[in-house]
């Protein structure tokens, strides 16, 4: 009784066996609203989608008014809320995608304890080091310091995002240059960041420790968060990106961003990269355009990404596949 | 409408908001079989265990006849089957337990991309390295090659067993030596360990590349796979242990340990611990019960251990807290 079952034809049967529930749907990013399942005469309830396009998405059961996951699907989506709990359904191409393990060289992903001062408690923190890190000990390497959203954790940008295969196949294919990814744990990073985070990776990695070679980006709440800290920590950073980020009031960006649009020229020619991006069917959707409007007005410079998509890892994947190349360069 | 609520005196009640389910139940690793929920007049159903003893325990919700997690908990046990996803309940004492991460220097996990050439694939594997490891490159270190059991990943032994806070506490009260924890994908090992895995161990880190400087051990099948592999591979491994381990037929021992049995002096003089553990309410007693008179029966030295406990992670943690400060001496 697999499930979540897919055929050859990328249609998608998911299955349940209960023979007690009297209602079961489905939700997921594969599309709109819910779809019930149908009980079969095996108590055995199932319902089909698609074809689907190769993607890795979310969804959820729900079972006599219970949202769950699938209980026949070992892999969960877990973060740091109830709320985030999800199974995930692969949908696999003809040719690997681009956020899959391939035959190349591949990069490490680290876990650290460490002790945060700011915050008084032990943090965990997740990195990323590019293939051939431990072989040539004289190297030194940029940093992105990247940043998940709301519900998530210090994880999700391996685990969900793929952050690792993106980079060793945008490395193999020559795409874009090495660097070290820092993937704090979110909430309370505002206070951690520069108190403790940033001394602590500088202190465990070989960086090139100036602001030419950092970058600062995230997604949803950590997209807010790497904006309001990257440009306001001109000294620290001089590439920026913000995915369907969490803005705030647009009525709290002239406090927020004072220093910026003080000094914009100088602004511009300090930041080799500022990057807004936002699917139209995210709900941060006017947030992001309203703050690209609000960075033109102040003759910040910027790159506005408008693409097709939801608030959803699938835009995010891509987002850090398309930026990435421009890093450090 | 917190789930699981732990109250101070160490009774946990569980909620579940569910207006539309006929029948909820309780299991997991703190009692016996399972307990029904009470539906509450505001559609929350609700039950109460203990007061229980400090521990990390598993659980899961049966609704409406399906097995599924906790949906207000966000900390899932996963692993490579759906039979192991419960939600995870954490019931703290008054002082840090030995497996909490506290205010010591950590080391790290690390997780690695390899090649399988044995198995035709790219595979994980898990790594720890000491608090350290990073800043005297000359130090080596000795390796333990560590196995999880059926229906878990590489992930189990950190994620589940904490093996990381528990090195990283012996190791800060100079209870143990430092060395390099190694934690394959079980599934498929046997072709892995010894063509792929020990060599590619061997050429990332700065381990010490011989058989006094190598010890296998793992829990349920990954018990059994330590101890045949290990007592196979005098050559390689000096130190063998198995929890609750998964031994197959009693009738096939003679011929799976036939180099073993047939040398025991030898065996004596080169195995420097084998270490064979079990809980009596665990349904593998009996196997490493009948193991250890079979080991006596050939005159093969060794420790059984024989504890209380059932087949749980609970008496894992416990067991590698009490072999590691063994290991290497």
């Amino acid at each position: 009784m697999p499930s979540p079952d897919v055929g050859a034809d990328r249609r998608v049967t998911f299955r349940l066996l209960a023979p007690n529930a009297h209602d079961v749907t489905l939700s997921g990013e594969f599309m709109q609203g819910e779809k019930p399942f149908t009980k079969g005469e095996d108590a055995v309830w199932s319902v089909s989608v698609g074809p689907l396009e190769p993607e890795i998405y979310h969804y959820n059961f729900t079972i006599d008014g219970v949202r769950t996951i699938d209980p026949g699907n070992p892999e969960v989506k877990t973060g740091s809320t109830p709320s985030t709990i999800s199974s995930i359904l692969v949908v696999r191409g003809d040719a690997p995608a681009f956020y899959d393990a391939q035959n190349v060289p591949h990069g490490q992903i680290r876990t650290h304890w460490y002790p945060s001062k700011a915050l008084n408690n032990i943090r965990r923190l997740t990195v990323y080091t590019p293939p051939g890190y431990d072989r040539d000990l004289q190297a030194r390497y940029p940093v992105v310091y990247l940043f998940h959203g709301a519900n998530a954790d210090e994880n999700a940008w391996y685990r969900l995002g793929r952050v690792n295969l993106i980079l060793d196949n945008l490395l193999a294919a020559g795409k874009a240059k090495p660097f070290i990814v820092v993937m704090p744990f979110g909430y309370g990073v505002e206070k951690d960041l520069v108190a403790d985070v940033i001394p602590y990776v500088e202190s465990q990695y070989r960086t090139v420790a100036d602001r030419e070679h950092r970058a600062i980006v995230g997604l949803s709440m950590g997209g807010g968060q790497a904006l309001s800290m990257g440009l306001n920590h001109l000294d620290l950073f001089s590439y920026v990106g913000g995915f369907s980020s969490g803005l705030g009031r647009a009525s709290e960006w002239p406090q927020t961003y004072a220093s910026l649009i003080k000094h914009p020229d100088a602004a511009n020619k300090q930041l080799r990269l500022v990057w807004v991006g936002c699917g139209k069917e995210d709900g941060a959707f006017a947030a992001s355009k309203g703050f690209s409007s609000f960075l033109d007005e102040h003759h910040v410079a910027h790159t506005f990404r408008e693409t097709s998509g939801a608030h959803t890892w699938m835009v995010w994947r891509r987002y850090m596949n398309e930026l990435s190349p421009l890093l450090f360069r």
